[in-house]
């Protein structure tokens, strides 16, 4: 079970997420491409970073909106929604190169992975922008009951997928995340672990209404911003290693 | 003597620029990387149009400022520059592969253009950038008396340089763009036929002073704005193919 | 009955319509804040602009969104609706000052402006984000079959409506604007010249479907973009004055 | 001697500075206006805290720049800088009076600010910008051996001037601020405890080379970034009530 992260969120003079403390923890940085945060100088750094500990990367493309850092919903064409990936991907690639890095994956961010998750249109729009962009980048979505159906829709355009499970996130039955607004969706440490156990013994969570849901997930998706969160990122790498 | 052209300076719903008919006549599309101009829409209609006419592609990247057009200094420190050039650069050059294109060169634009002809700092800079980003691109500068000079700090760095002469802009001895301030400094049709006859024939401008400076340039920057800067082109065009 | 229309869209170099020939026709001009067209230099020549020509002046707000030039919906919240709009307002009131004119009214730009006619919740947020600035500012929006529904929640937080009729669109039964995309729902010049009569001698239009619908419209809406829509308004004014 | 901070500098997701914790220490609040740091529901939020702690607000405008925070030098013309601080000013003018605040003053930001107290065409064109927007705003711009002919030259646009001085950074016996980058430009905490008391008692600093020099301060610019910041700043309050 490898381990994601959401890294380069900073932007300019603001700084967002402790990247240093992070990266050492991880498998995969998903990196933002400049659309809902990070800009060219932090996204060199955060390369630097990545190469300095031999993390995979991912680019983490978002809608044009770096005042709502990505989270609003935005009614783009398919035909825009395609060269909007496009530039965020190969701006992160051509300076992945720099670092003698090669690009893995892509990761959409926010309300874009959200709405890509709801409606399979977005999903397909998203699928068919990473296939004409290259044959060698696979897709990070979320795991959910609708695995099967996914899958099937990114091999027909013969994308591969990365499955993610979250380890904080309270899960509905068709294994969607529980709105962070719900009171009780995001776990605290003893139910996280608990989660994160589940995840590796048995490929499982067990949903908002207690049914056992399984989500067959190739990655976990940890958080890192702040002193909390890096210690839980080291306790949840430990149990992958064990398990 | 190759042409070359600005193009992909619309933006959004603005239009600027008859690409569409400027590209069957030109050799090199200088393509907006979306800074100063340009957007992930405007890309990619413009690497499709590239790729349509057989046209060798650079990137135009610029100071970011879309307001002002690229054309306002700037005061980037040398990794915020290099940085930005490589964003930009990365940007194009993923877009084009796309479109079964591959990055020939870069051109900066605008402001960032004039800064690196005034400030060989500023050149290094755009040189170093170059170098680090890729052993296969190009640097196109505007030829001026300084061109050894210019030669041996690119093969420093083991970048070679596009040299490229303007046909509607008077010189100084130096080699400078008189500024479009100073009247005379555009050529009218007649001058401008003259001065693409000299450089084609001769190597050589004749100075604002009267006094004959060869450039040995590479390309021939021209403009496509509008209908008589189109019919220019295919004029130019002639000539060229005939010298 | 005022002749409205968007001006002041141009951005940066780049041009958009032509402000200097419709502004002596029209008496109501909705001026870009920023946000999907305009900027500070292109504001203020708007505004003198104005005040030469004695014309009534609206902000003309949009979600932040150049690229998209404000025509795609985004999710914003209705606290960041709200401070999106009174920033805008803001700036153009500050910057009509400068040339002696007072803001009249806010008429939504784009996407804004449909997402505000077919959700009643964003209407009154933005009914409301006006009653917060000034007591002083109306709101333009579509007269539709809602007309009395809407001028009573307007009336509810003391905000005086301007019901404003389009000259060349089809209308539904319910009085919404049939989408550009359908054939036929932009008129040609006799269907779009039949319209304005039929508002103006009997305050109707006649829908897609033949039913005629009352709108009691207080403004028309025009377009200046290119030659033939400025004679058209000429025409437009022409009729207005007889009527 | 009135405090005075820059605040209202975080931008969308992106947290900067604790405005909370420095809002009730100061009696003047420089807001940012959105083109170096701030949105429109960041000022919203300043507003509401400067109206609940009776501060007096200021603009705090910028060059447009947000991913360089405004503290890269810019080119603009003369007329854009107007139209550029025009814009500013009154978002956050007509903002404050949503809050039931007026404006008091304008602090340029950042490169902005150094460019005008280095080049006096820059000044007066931020003086003239201030003249022809408002005869009611002041100036602050800092305290320094040119004290008097900065007061005539803002007499001359019948401008009010403030000016400022710094508790933190060492100065050159023209009295400016030694750049950030020479070591010991920046006093710790003894230095410039000792430095305020030399303004509040004195009305003076002893400069880098030991001079004394008469500075005149209005106002004194401090800094709410950290804890310590805001442990200094009671201190530094403390101070000027005794005084």
């Amino acid at each position: 079970m490898k381990l994601n992260c959401d890294l380069g969120e900073s932007f300019g003079a603001w700084q967002m997420g402790l990247d240093d403390q992070v990266m050492p923890h991880i498998d995969m940085a998903n990196i933002a491409c400049g659309f809902h945060a990070g800009d060219a100088d932090v996204m060199a750094q955060t390369l630097a970073l990545a190469a300095r500990h031999k993390v995979t990367i991912g680019a983490h493309p978002s809608y044009p909106d770096k005042q709502g850092f990505g989270r609003r919903s935005m009614a783009l064409s398919a035909d825009e929604l395609n060269n909007c990936l496009h530039y965020q991907i190969a701006a992160i690639e051509g300076m992945a190169k720099v670092h003698g890095l090669s690009l893995s994956y892509v990761k959409p961010h926010g309300a874009l992975y959200n709405d890509m998750m709801a409606d399979e249109r977005i999903l397909e729009s998203v699928i068919t922008a990473i296939a004409s962009y290259s044959k060698n980048l696979k897709l990070m979505i979320l795991a959910t009951a609708n695995g099967k159906k996914h899958q099937e829709l990114a091999k027909k355009h013969e994308v591969t997928l990365i499955l993610e499970a979250f380890a904080d996130r309270q899960y509905t039955d068709q294994g969607h995340l529980v709105s962070r607004k719900v009171p009780g969706s995001v776990h605290g440490k003893t139910a996280l672990i608990a989660q994160v156990k589940q995840l590796l013994n048995d490929g499982s969570v067990t949903t908002q209404s207690g049914n056992k849901l399984t989500l067959n997930a190739d990655s976990l998706c940890v958080h890192g911003d702040n002193a909390d969160g890096i210690a839980l990122i080291s306790e949840i790498k430990a149990l992958c290693q064990k398990s």
